[in-house]
């Protein structure tokens, strides 16, 4: 990377939800964009905690404990090994902060799995 | 952390420079909110790689090599032990993300360095 990375420029390259594009990396972390809508399924990540920054939209993590609401400007981490559930119910825009090699599903698979590791 | 991290509420609690306080901890690093107005000194972190993200303002990352300009809703990773000297001629708000324990004159130390780990 030699120059900055532009989140708008960045999110307009792509439409789909719930598929995260990685943007930039910081020693062993991927910094990725990624556009939420509708609801996504439970899970966790076992082995690490997850950062979500909203940048437009909004969105509610769901917890089975209670739910957390984010809009732009506000993040949220979720704890490694918390069970949380994403929904948005107009499209959001969002950076996601974790560990190369995490997979956006974490322990529950199914078809919402994004491919890895897909750099814009 | 059970609810979510405003930047700007946060912003509001603190009015000093180059003194970078940490808002949130993701595994075993730290998101760190910072105004920055001015010049700093040449610096590098031998150890990691160092994440700016532009919130408001503009801000210049000058390298021994060239500069990268950020403005808000644009990142950029400075590399482990490349020097940088940030400059703002105007007050810029910014995140920072890099290893808990990571000084802010990195190498070079000096009167801007800022206490660690001071949590808002």
């Amino acid at each position: 990377m030699t120059s900055a990375v532009n989140f708008k420029d960045k999110l307009a390259l792509f439409a789909e939800h719930w598929s995260p594009k990685v943007v930039a990396k910081m020693n062993d972390y991927h910094f990725k964009l990624v556009k939420f809508q509708g609801e996504f399924v439970w899970h966790n990540h076992p082995d690490t905690d997850e950062t979500f920054i909203v940048l437009e939209g909004e969105m509610t993590i769901h917890l089975r404990d209670g739910e957390v609401k984010l809009g732009p400007g506000e993040m949220y981490v979720v704890p490694k090994g918390v069970e949380h559930k994403p929904f948005a119910e107009h499209e959001c825009h969002a950076m996601l902060v974790e560990p190369v090699g995490v997979v956006n599903t974490g322990d529950a698979g199914g078809e919402l799995t994004a491919p890895l590791d897909v750099w814009i």
